[in-house]
């Protein structure tokens, strides 16, 4: 089958076998992915990585169990192994001996199938479109925080970025009732957020002090985790939504001296984004740039790595 | 009066005037302070400090209001205005305007008397001693970490460090019903834990990793910090109740990718410390290494600076 391949930094696309199936697992044919920033990074070396990338998708069964085949399924990302301390604990997303699609030892889903367990398959509402089912996994991502945290009905809540992550946290908070106030830098990105009924502002930098009880870091840079401290009121909690890479220098006296929380937050459950994008309450229409055959990977990845460009899908050939 | 002053790393005993005692305010003679490791930074020039240190004190009220006079008293050690925002949502301790005891714009208790608001008050009960009672203020501090995080009876918690305060902390999460397990580097600081019921190890640095849901880091040093980190399982919890100062680097990825979470935490309620130190579920009593007169303050600090050395009280002449 074709598939995308990383390696040293270049994209190719191979004629690579097909996985064997497991029993439990399933074969799932791509029908839409999208290009994730972490696929960048997993492209600029990180974690060393050589492989099929790939990790936001939506498919259709081809094989399997029969009660699957032939519908249409989105699927969480970390396969855990079931039977650890962690696992017993419902912590399966962070099972120490997981692998990660597309990331960790499992080949992604930039290919013309893939394979995950069933059990972490989640079947797509048939008034979900594909292209939108492929936001399923980011915007569970940011689902998490309303795992990790409490919002109140009307809690200010300040998010900090205006890449395509913090559009939708914006979007899944405000659904949630939070009372969004996002700093981001590119007006054609905040408008989005506008749209959705959510303030907005267009900063250079220059941001309020201590003054959020919570914040939401999507910035993705060690500055705006810094200025998401700065940000955040005595007592109150920044979620750390995006990764920053390396170590990191903050100012910790501040952070003990103010009493500030600092929450690091990755993956969430399927089940309320897909909902959440079911209902329209989050909208990604507008956040999808552009589409490209399986076949045009390399043209697709320096797409996505385009100053403000949002979500680049890779299709079928 | 006589007292304390630090003023470029020097410490000297000079006689100064008795402040004025607004309304509202106490006049108490100090009957035994402690040196804290936060008078030895402030001796170091952190804050740019020059003035008359000292905040854990256990005092005799001699002027202000008359239901006060003759009490045995110690006293919070934030002055906050009383009626910003903060203030009105019963954050004192976090006012921006606040001046503390010894530390921000108030003459501390390294004198013959020191003044507080009647309001920072707490009696102290007739069954606590004198010196015990200076210990007030640390035990509260470690007690903020109850109104932080909840710690389930048998729950297991690491504390990092043997310092003063982590020998606090550990006696009052022990005390709470937390299955505390202390690490530190100092065999005879580690015997007074021991000795309390804790379990405790002696380390050379060398800690397991991803053991524990909760883990205090009372290491004072950025090294602590991150080992605090890496101790803790994904999605626990470090209280990070030592301040380290100046920018310090940690591996936020980690700390993301596990989705822990890291909580500054500074100063507490005096009521639970003045109860534990009461009933002695707290027990001071082998912690106190040495007295010296308030007139000897500059042999007294050195020897508080000094290795394995625990606190050191200062009395009056």
């Amino acid at each position: 089958m074709r598939a995308v391949y990383l390696e040293s930094g270049q994209v190719s696309v191979r004629d690579i076998p097909e996985l064997e199936l497991p029993a439990g697992f399933a074969r799932i044919r791509m029908l839409a992915a999208g290009i994730c920033n972490t696929d960048l990074e997993l492209q600029r070396g990180y974690y060393g990585f050589a492989g099929v990338p790939g990790h936001e998708f939506c498919g259709e069964v081809v094989e399997g169990p029969s009660a699957w085949i032939g519908r249409r399924v989105v699927g969480e990302i970390n396969l855990a192994c079931g039977h650890c301390s962690r696992c017993e604990e419902g912590m399966g997303r962070h099972c120490a001996a997981r692998t990660v699609l597309g990331i960790i030892g499992h080949p992604g889903a930039f290919a013309e199938t893939l394979t995950l367990p069933v059990e972490n398959l989640r079947a797509v509402p048939d008034d979900l479109s594909t292209e939108h089912a492929v936001f399923t996994e980011p915007v569970a991502a940011a689902c998490e925080i309303l795992d990790q945290v409490n919002i109140p009905q009307g809690e200010p809540v300040a998010v900090l970025g205006d890449g395509k992550l913090g559009l939708l946290i914006a979007q899944v908070l405000h659904a949630h009732g939070g009372r969004v106030h996002q700093f981001g830098r590119h007006a054609e990105k905040l408008a989005i957020s506008a749209q959705a009924g959510i303030s907005t502002e267009l900063t250079n930098g220059k941001l309020p002090l201590a003054e959020y009880r919570l914040v939401i870091d999507a910035t993705g840079s060690a500055l705006g985790l810094r200025q998401a401290v700065a940000l955040t009121k005595p007592r109150g909690t920044v979620v750390m939504k995006s990764t920053v890479h390396g170590e990191v220098a903050i100012d910790f006296a501040s952070v003990i001296v103010n009493e500030i929380t600092l929450v690091g937050s990755r993956c969430g459950r399927f089940e309320p984004a897909l909902e959440l994008l079911r209902t329209g309450r989050v909208d990604v229409s507008r956040m999808i740039d552009s589409r490209f055959a399986l076949t045009n990977a390399a043209q697709a990845f320096p797409k996505a790595a385009g100053k403000g460009v949002l979500k680049v899908l890779l299709l079928p050939d």
